[in-house]
Order: C-alpha cells, then structure tokens, then sequence
C-alpha cells in the first residue's frame, strides 16, 4: 500500500483522488485516528463516525473558496488531517499542536472557534448572505450533529436559512445520539425519515421551507460523495440528512458510544462501569442525591444533555428514574424547566458545567431571579482547568453573581457542600446556584448556617491583613497567611465567603476597626467578579484591597500550575505582593 | 344590557356563563380594551386578538386547579379582567395598579413574571413534569404566540414536550405576525396549515411528537370552547392551533398591526408615518446608516424580531432592501448570524435592545469575543427606565465589559456616538459594542480617537477629586462638579470614560498625583459594572473610590426622576455624599 494520506497534504489533493484511492484514504484515516486518540485521548466517536463524509466534502467542494462550517466542532480530526494538521493525528507528541476544534489561527480552512453546539447554521447563514451581498458565488456548507439539533438555536438557524435563500448546504450527521442517548420529540421524526429513507411526508426540515435529501450510507464516501455532487452549486438551502455510525469500525466505540465520545489519554477500553471511582464531588452528589430522592419523591435532577461531565452517569440516571430528566442540548429551555418544576411544588436540582451555563444568562435573570423560583442550579467545572477556550468555565460568577435574587454559595468542604445542597434543595424562597469547587477538602460543616445563609465563616482571626476567599481557594489563604506568620511576623484574618452574591456587612465592617488591608481570592475572572464587589465596598475607605483571580482573556489549553503563576495564584507571589505595599 | 362584565369577579364566573352570555362578555370586553388602551397606552393589537381565546380558556378550565401559563404575556390583559382586575381597564386611572404582564404578586391566577418571549411551553414543561412527580391530575395550559415560535426556546420546549409525555396544552394563537411581519422558514408551514385547516400533512407540530388540532375561527368563542373542551384532561402534549386576528374588531388596529402592538398613551391613531419624528438616536443611526449603506453594499442592518423598539421603521427597513435582515425572536441566532457575516467579509450592524441582548450571552462569549468578529453591536435601551421590571436594560455592561475580546464604548455625544459607529463598522479586527445613550448631547466629536480607542477624553481638569463617568451621565458629572465648585471652591477633574471594557491607565494613573477620590458614574447596576473595576485598579492604592449606579435589585415600573434620587443621581447627593468623606 503506497499510503494515500502520506501524499495529503491540502484539500487539492483529496479531490484529484480516484474511488479507490478516496476508499484507501478513509482507512488509512480511521486507523490512524484509533491508534492516536487511544494514545492522546480526544473525541473517539464522533469523529470515527464522520470520516467518510469528510472525505467526500473535501473531495466534492473547491476549500478553501467554498467555505465549510462545523458545528461544535468535536467532529473535525479527519478535515485536520486533510487540510495540512495530519501530524496531530500520526505522532501523538505532536499531537497537543493542535486545539480539539476548528480555529482559524491554526488554518485558512478553519472558519471559526466552535466548541459550544448548534451554531453552526447561523454562522453558515451569514455567510451565505454576505456572499450574497459581495456578488461571489461559491458554496457554503454546515456540518452538523444530531446532538446539536435539540438546542434552540440549530432551529433557529434552520429557520432562517430558509429566509437567506439563496445556496446553503447543511449535512445533517445523524448517528443516532447526542453525547448522551439523544432527548427530544423530534429524534422520532428522525427515525422515522431513517426508516422511510426520507421519503414518509412527515419531514421537521421540509416544514422550516428546506429542501431535503437523504443518504442511508453515511459511512459509504462514494455513496456522499455522488449526493454531495448533486447539491453542489444548489441555489437554495437544503439539508443533507447523512445516516453514520458513532465510533464506527471500532468496536469498543460501537459498543459503549457514550463513553467512546471523548476519552481519557491512554485508554484501556474497558468496561465503562468498572472504570476506577476517585472519591469527587460527582460521586458526593450522587451519593446524596440518591438518599434524598428516596425519601422524597418531588426532587428531579434535570441536565441538559452533557451528563456525563457533570457526575450523572447512566447507571445513576437509571436509578432514578422518573427523578431524572435530561432535556436535550437546552440550557435556556432546562433552566425555564426548572422554573416550572419549582413553580409546581417539586424540587429541582439542574446540573451544568460553567461553560453551557452561559447560554442560559436571560433565563438566570428572568425565570429564576425575578421569578424567586426555588431552583438549585450546580455550576460544575468553574473555575481555572486546563482546557479549550471554548470550554473555559470562568464566566460563571459574572452571570449569577451580578443577577438580583440570586443566592449564590461558595463551598469550601464537601460537608459545606452537603449542607447547603441539603438547605437549597427544601427551601423555597428562591433560586440557589452552587458553585461545586474542583477540589475536595476536609472540613466541618458547621461554616454553613442554613438560618443565615449569606453569613460568612471566619476561620482564623487576626489583624492587619484580611484574606477573603471564595470556595476551595481557602487553601491558598491558608497557606499565605502562615508564610506571612513566617516571614513578617503577622497573624492574618481568614475568612471563608460561603455567600458570593451579598456580603456579611458586619463582618466585613468590622475588618475596618484594626485591618489596612483586605486581600481577596476567587478562581474566575476578577472583571465583573467578587472581588471587585469587595473593593467598591471599601472604596470610600481608608481600606485597601488586592485582588486575586483571572485576567478577562481567553486561556487555551494552559496548564493549571502556568496559569497559576501568571495571575500570582500562590502563597509566595500573594505573600510579596503584600509586602511591596508597604503598608 | 345588564352588563356580564360587571357580574365577574373571578373565573368561577365565568365557568357559569351560557353560550349567549359568553358572546356578550367578549363584545363588553373588547370594547373595553379599546377605550382604556387608547388612553392609558398599551398593548393593544395583541390583547384585541386574544379576547375570545382567554374568555374560552376561563370559561373550560378550572383555574387555579388547572394551570394557565402565558409566554411572554403581552397577551393577558384579558385574563386580568377576568380575575379581579377588570378595573385596571375600565378606569385608566386604576390602570396602573397592575403590570401590562402575568405577575404572581398581584394574583394567584398568573403563574409567572414574563415578558421577554418562547420560555412559556419550556415553564408549562415543568409545571406537568411537577404535576406527575406530585401524583397530581390537573390541566396545564400554554399560551404561545406565533411571534414566540420563532425563539429557539420555544422549540426546544415544544420538543421536550413530547418526552415529558403527558398532559401539556399548548394553544398557539397564530395571528400570522410578530411585532412587525413574521420572519423564517417556518411561516410558510403556518400558512399552509391554516390554508388546509390543519388538514396537510407536512406539519412542524406534529414533527416534534406532538399530537395537533386546528381551529380556523379563533376570534369565535363558542369554536373555541368546543376545541378546548375536547382536549380537556387529555393525557399527552397537544397543539391546539387556532387563528385569530391581530387588532380583531378596532379597524385602525386591523391596519396598522405593527403600530398597534404597542400604543403609547392618549394614542391619536394616526397613519403611523405621519407620526412626528423627535431628534433621537433612532433617527440619527438611520440618516447615519442610509449614507453608508449606499456608499458600501457590504453593511447590512439586523434584528432580532423587535425592529420598532430601536428604530428600524417599516419605511426604512424598505429602503435597506437587501442590506436589512430581520432574523425573527432570535438572539442567539443573531449574534452568531452577524458573526458569520463578518468573517464572509461583510459589514453587520446589530440592532438590539438590552433587556433582549441578555439572551445571545454566550453568542457574546463564543461568537463575538472568542472568534474576535468584526461585528458592530448597537445597544439601545441601556440605562434607567421607567419599565417593567421584566424589560430592565440594566445588566448590559455585565454581558459585555466582562468579556474578553469585546470592544465596548459608550458616547456621551451625538458627535462621539456618529465617529464610533463609523470607526465600527470599518474596522476588521474586533467586536464593538456601542452603548446607545439615553439622551441625545450634543457636542464635537473631537473626544473620540479612531487610533485609539481605548482612549478617553477629559473634559476638564482640575484636582483632589475626579469624576469618571459613562455615556450621557457626563452631564451629571459637570452639574456635580459645578455644585463643589460653588459650594467648596473645589476644580474638579472631569472625564469621559469612552470605553469601558478597557481602562485608559495612563490617564487613570495621572491621577494618583493630585487626586484623593474617584467618582464614577454609570446608568446600570454597579455589581459586575464598570465602577467596580475602578475601585480595584485603585483598590491598592490611597485613591478612595465613590461608585454611583443601580443596585442589585428589580425595578418595576419605578418613575426614573425615583430611582435617580434613591441612587443618589443627582449633584445635590453626590456632592454632599463627597463631602460626608471629610477627605
């Protein structure tokens, strides 16, 4: 076998390619893609599945003059591969030269940053209209997923491709599942126009005014290739209705498609559910939720698509039964749910990363803060991680700290988390977010009154110097208040901020009687944060306040500890930033 | 006529009425409407349409029991008649008392606070789930304009709907318009269903999962009643299609749909475009944009579905042809749209309100800030208004100054405001955020630097105490300067802070020399706004900061002159809260 993808190296090369050579080349890439992702870990499933479609695109459109979106992206290593990015894929050390999704600073074939869902057709709507308005002509095309279909914003894309016009080429890549086992009305339509061949007259993207043509062999690229060619230079919008395989020619990916959708670095390929349990705030929850559920059956926990990130694992899923509700990729509809859910007498508990929450801003502020709908919302992955851009967690604070009638808390320890969990779930006064830390720390939960729920915990008293911090950055007070005992003699105040959306005033003010200095610590970014709330409190006093948190800028794939250093997360740079203030 | 109106007090009442008596109720009510909206003001064309549905809906279901839940709620002016708040529009001096939405604080009957759009099937989702959990039997209703469909949450709720399963009505009330004319795909599905009676086969319903029916006569109560009373405790999710009339029964409103949406008070139902044309920044933008839009084919104006309230006249939106797209309620489809069209090389302005903007949050994140979109943002309705609290454009400079890679700038000046635009919407290296002014100051552009836009301007400088205000409020600024001038002799600085999602550091650094304290000052709430970044620039230092703003709280319907006085916006305030400092 000479190698077909050796000789890839831009999109020029895939569409001079023959039938068999396209067919070699979709072999070549799926093994190269299981052997390198079981290496570096990545998104297996998702791009298993949409090789051969790839292929065809890139065999059938002129890139980079038409001009090819992906939605969400996690299905783009077989476009990296063609479009001059294939060491990624080939070496795994070089395989971290890359981001996970499109990004036009890695290439002119990459249109934008996408790593959220249901985008696409709206990016792919503008720029079909911007062709329009230039006078150019060539084709756009938007990759997207099932999965993607049930956030609102997919339709509402659809809806308007229809009103653009003019050519639009949406390949709709349907394998059956979102991350998670696909939720929606619609994923019976879908099986339905499966099992027609897209010929029974009931038909969602016929209704939003799209023409529609359907390919049974999603994984066949001479098969999408002829239907790709068929649609080329279409002056109209149309839907391509792809039928792929999630993690197909890899049969552990067949088999547990959830758990091949992104795996660790490494992968042993085992049983899901033998998978080794580390003791987290996933399995906390869990383990409490479960007790609490049984003995009340009004507590739902709802997620919106993404469960596995967020600790609610299939086996817990089923436990629950009828008190488990995943309601698609949906955050504005899951947290309005919710509102409903609480409106009705349950007690809802809506799990979400940071990241997804931010879709849901207006539904923070109208259905739960203005509302007073008793809702707990856990805002998992907060926070500095080592991760994509697009995923970055540090917005939370700003959207619900900043949003009137929202309780928002802070743990420290798990037993702090358990107690206002417990609290926030029976109460019904109003909308509750928990910010669930990354770490797990020991600790009492006597910090946490329930009677007094925006009440602060003091830990250490002392004087001069007052550290305030939010959650699991208590550690880092900890620790910088004893190298300042070391270094300058000084017995600092430690207080832990279990309330982030209003102050304990008497504390705060009773700092002003025999402190000059008041340092602050939050794992956010500090534009918009807690911090900044502290200072305009101090503002008009003699206090001064140091800030410790996030620079407002996007973070890409840097490692906790670099990040650290950078923005003085630790005891030492705190401890001289301290001293240089000469106070 | 003995008057059925009179005799109704709760809904009770009108579950007794006969079929004649029914009739007799709507005529009363109908011509209520028209007398007291055409002096209080109001929404009128909607309420007109909704009349015999609401009387219908009272009139078969049990209330409370059952739950009725209006999306968005524009619509209910009716159903407040119905219980026990019929005097809000039978006398206009009552009119007052009562919101124009739903509100749980004025009566059990209203389920929920709603006013922006598409959260109604995604609440009554909740309100069945609740209702299953508790082992409950009752009715819950939706009502969901046509308008509302268009919103990607009410997609996402229609098609939860279908997996929650059991009993959900949803009567959407298809008066074949939005605030101005429908926009999307899936209008022309509407319209073939309404022209088949519901009888075609292609029926976007009916995709997602959900059983439907058709009512052709939506302005016929007695219709209506039979329709309701067939699906009364059914035991699945329902559409009950029915088509009503926008302005039913007042001819002036049947005409002018778009101009009857909403009245202002003592409305004169004039030819809308003989309306009288104030100096506004509505006007200005337009005279701007016709310019520019004719010099250079690539800008182009978007909506998201509210066109009126920033602006975009019917009679403009004609002269922009193809350089005006109206996206229908979608603002997260909006944001990535103009995102799209940037990077397609075209020049989009988007037009929005606020309190709307709050829901493309995560657009701003992603579309905008991340993929760095040279897409220009108009912001109207920013500030302190006498308005629901549901409608509040308040958080703005939350969503948008803490996020990386967005551009914000605030004018003070029509001639600021004219320079920024322009300098936006040329520009290809970032999104820009312009917050439209409340009021229109005139004065020279001159402040404002294109090669420097993160540049403020001073005004006047002086020492010890220095005002840094956003937008219009400059003005206040001045006044407070000139009242500690006159009071205490004192020359304060005065600055323009241009742009707010970057400090002009040299500029603020200056003052450390011969300043004691900054006031800052901004027509939004201070949590997550731009006085708090300030305090903690200078929260190291000796600089006192005074920060003046909203607080953290809803605000419904509250006289500005009020809040200006609780906040302490005015010079009087300011300068004696300064002098209390004894700095």
């Amino acid at each position: 076998m000479g190698g077909v993808l050796d000789r890839i190296e831009s999109p020029a090369d895939v569409r001079r390619l023959s039938e068999t050579e396209l067919l070699t080349l979709c072999d070549e890439i799926r093994s190269a893609l299981v052997s390198s992702v079981s290496v570096t870990g990545g998104h297996m499933g998702s791009n298993l599945g949409f090789v051969e479609a790839t292929v065809a695109l890139h065999h059938v459109f002129d890139l980079p003059v038409d001009k090819l979106v992906f939605d969400v992206s996690h299905q783009c290593y077989t476009h990296k591969m063609l479009t001059g990015r294939k060491e990624a894929f080939l070496d795994p050390s070089s395989y971290n030269k890359y981001t996970g999704f499109t990004n036009p600073d890695e290439s002119p074939y990459d249109l934008f940053r996408a790593g959220h869902t249901s985008q696409g057709v709206s990016l792919g709507c503008g720029l079909a209209k911007a062709r329009d308005l230039l006078g150019l002509s060539h084709n756009v095309i938007v990759v997207l997923g099932d999965g993607a279909l049930s956030g609102g914003e997919a339709f509402e894309g659809l809806d308007n491709a229809a009103e653009v016009g003019s050519n639009l080429i949406v390949v709709f890549n349907d394998n059956e599942m979102s991350i998670a086992p696909n939720a929606g009305g619609i994923y019976r339509n879908l099986a339905e126009l499966r099992r027609t061949h897209g010929m029974c007259e009931s038909n969602f993207f016929r209704t939003l005014g799209l023409d529609y043509r359907y390919v049974e062999e999603g994984n066949d690229v001479l098969a999408l290739t002829r239907a790709f060619k068929e649609v080329r230079g279409i002056g109209h919008p149309v839907v391509v209705h792809i039928h792929t395989r999630k993690g197909k020619g890899f049969a552990w990916a067949e088999r547990f498609p959830e758990s091949a959708h992104h795996i660790p670095p490494a992968c042993t390929f085992s049983e899901p559910s033998q998978a080794k349990k580390e003791q987290s705030y996933q399995e906390i929850t869990r383990d409490f939720l479960r007790e609490k559920m049984r003995r009340d059956k009004s507590v739902i926990a709802v997620n919106a698509g993404a469960p596995s990130g967020v600790g609610l694992t299939p086996e817990f899923r089923a436990e629950c039964g009828s008190q488990f509700f995943d309601t698609g990729i949906t955050e504005q509809h899951a947290v309005a749910f919710c509102a409903g859910l609480a409106r009705g007498g349950a007690k809802p508990v809506f799990f979400v990363m940071a990241t997804f929450a931010q879709r849901a801003f207006d539904q923070f502020v109208q259905e739960l803060g203005l509302n007073r709908s008793p809702a707990t919302v856990l805002v998992f992955g907060a926070g500095f991680y080592d991760i994509d851009a697009t995923h970055a967690g540090t917005l939370d604070i700003v959207m619900t700290a900043n949003v009137p009638g929202i309780t928002c808390l802070a743990p420290a320890t798990s037993d702090e988390y358990l107690a206002m969990l417990d609290w926030s779930i029976d109460q019904q006064e109003r909308p509750v977010v928990i910010r669930v830390p990354e770490r797990v720390l020991p600790g009492s939960a006597d910090a946490f009154d329930p009677k007094r729920p925006s009440g602060w915990h003091m830990r250490t008293s002392g004087s001069r110097i007052a550290f305030l911090s939010l959650g699991s950055s208590v550690e880092l007070s900890m620790e910088a208040a004893a190298l300042l005992k070391e270094r300058d003699g000084l017995e600092a105040t430690v207080i832990e901020a279990l309330n982030y959306s209003s102050f304990d005033e008497s504390m705060l003010d009773s700092l002003l009687e025999d402190h000059a200095l008041v340092v602050t610590l939050e794992a956010g970014i500090l534009c918009g944060g807690f911090g900044e709330k502290v200072a305009r409190y101090f503002g008009p006093t003699p206090m001064r306040v140091l800030c410790y948190g996030g620079k407002k800028e996007f973070l890409d794939r840097v490692p906790t500890e670099e990040f650290f250093k950078i923005y003085h997360f630790t005891a030492l740079d705190i401890v001289s930033d301290i001293e240089a203030l000469q106070l």
